[in-house]
């Protein structure tokens, strides 16, 4: 069921609330891909329930950042939705969102501000104000749907460890998911923005998962010197990269480590034919 | 019932859900006084049960503001609270609220930070975070909680204004209701800071009430210019009285205003013996 209204949502959620079922959601941005397909699976096996919102949210992206842009595929992510058995598609205009005609700025709208330390750092470095963005709209959407599960991949690493202090922060009465990242078969890490590359640019986007793959490896064989391990690195780069950051930090705080350790977090940022594109791998994988 | 923990709030309320009763809570900072009495009395009327909690926030205070002063009287507070039959007094400690040990900033933990156009006015421009810190433990009141009704006092009326706006902007599910101010005999707005007051400071601490009866007599009489309606106030000060604002604005957004009209509500702050008290008054009463 496509859903466009905050108003309808809440009713059709208060009608399953009273059968006593449990509802999941997985917040997304449209544009789905297998990856949010995997989220979109794991909730329907763990909630009778599943809301899955569509919304290309306007306070995450910066004002040189590509939110018109962004690919909008409504008609093609609500079949996908069908077919995955989600019971409502919510995807809700900006003013259904925020108000009519409401001038989306913390001049005007109340904002939820994750902590300092959490966000200066890794993409919030060169993307101000996007988590305290990203924050609002998933506890405005948490709001709405009072969901008992949420569901976010491990694409979005620096998001879910944000998403997780949030919600203890804020005492939300929520449990968060976290599914793996989805891959090519060549490795590439699925994404909305891959779209943007061309043939030749998906190739030379492998480095991502090569560069990762190879500091787990290095860390398997008793590396633990974050310097040495970030240098392995270099040696896959060429000039059709634009490295912006690669850390090694602690997979639940970000915090900056000298030694790598089994708690660790390898993340990378680079750019390939101006497309922003992000990957992380843990150097120990959970069981 | 008084309780410590978030888990045995959770657990009670869990047990009147299943019932279907429905659910308020009045957030104070103890201290009580016939001001929250009437609150309370109140969330009695409206729903099967209520939640008050006794909790001073140390994270609305300011480094050089009362946070270790501010008076506490749980014993006096539960039994008032029993008396009028309150179901819960929820009266954690800073470790249970913020997590044990957890250093209180916005490096380290999640806050809800209301508008600037809402903060930078008032009682906000004197109290850097203060309302970050107010929104934050309300929001986190209400998500242990989950009430359906919230209830607030119109003497703190910046604030009371920010949570309903902060309500609206995150799609809270609650309904917050406004209760009037209580006053003394002798037109004192109760305070818990009135403590703080010998007998001659609570005589000065009534110019606060004179000045703004003064001025909804002038509104009703015709004067609608704020600038001369500001003045007919200077006349009652003296060297007792350290004014700290005196204006007239929009009741629902705290715009400015010219001219006067029948949604503006004036707003004082003054200091009396070194005592920060604050009151207002809407120039045309609601019906």
């Amino acid at each position: 069921m496509l859903l466009h209204t905050i108003e309808e949502v809440r009713a059709e959620v208060k009608k399953w609330r009273k059968e006593g079922l449990t509802v999941g959601i997985v917040p997304t941005m449209g544009a789905l891909h297998a990856g949010h397909l995997s989220l979109i699976k794991k909730a329907k096996q763990t909630c009778d329930k599943v809301v899955v919102s569509d919304f290309v949210n306007p306070i995450q992206f910066g004002p040189s950042e590509d939110f018109d842009k962004y690919p909008r595929t409504l008609d093609e992510d609500v079949k996908l939705c069908n077919s995955e058995g989600v019971d409502i598609v919510f995807a809700p205009s900006a003013d259904e969102m925020y108000g009519e005609g409401q001038r989306l700025s913390n001049d005007t709208l109340t904002y939820v501000c994750p902590p300092f330390f959490y966000v200066n750092t890794l993409c919030g470095k060169s993307r101000t104000g996007h988590f305290d963005g990203v924050c609002t709209v998933v506890l405005k959407l948490f709001n709405i749907v009072q969901p008992d599960y949420g569901f976010f991949g491990q694409k979005d690493a620096q998001q879910v460890i944000i998403i997780k202090k949030m919600v203890k922060d804020l005492n939300v009465p929520i449990t968060i998911v976290q599914c793996p990242i989805v891959r090519e078969e060549s490795g590439l890490a699925l994404s909305s923005r891959n779209k943007y590359l061309s043939e030749e640019g998906k190739k030379d986007a492998l480095v991502l998962s090569k560069i990762l793959n190879n500091l787990k490896t290095c860390y398997s064989k008793g590396i633990k010197d974050v310097n040495a391990l970030k240098e392995t690195a270099y040696s896959f780069l060429n000039e059709k990269h634009d490295l912006e950051y690669l850390e090694i930090v602690d997979k639940d705080t970000l915090e900056d480590k000298k030694q790598a350790d089994d708690n660790s977090i390898a993340l990378i940022a680079c750019r390939v034919e101006g497309v922003r594109l992000i990957d992380n791998i843990y150097l120990k994988e959970e069981v």
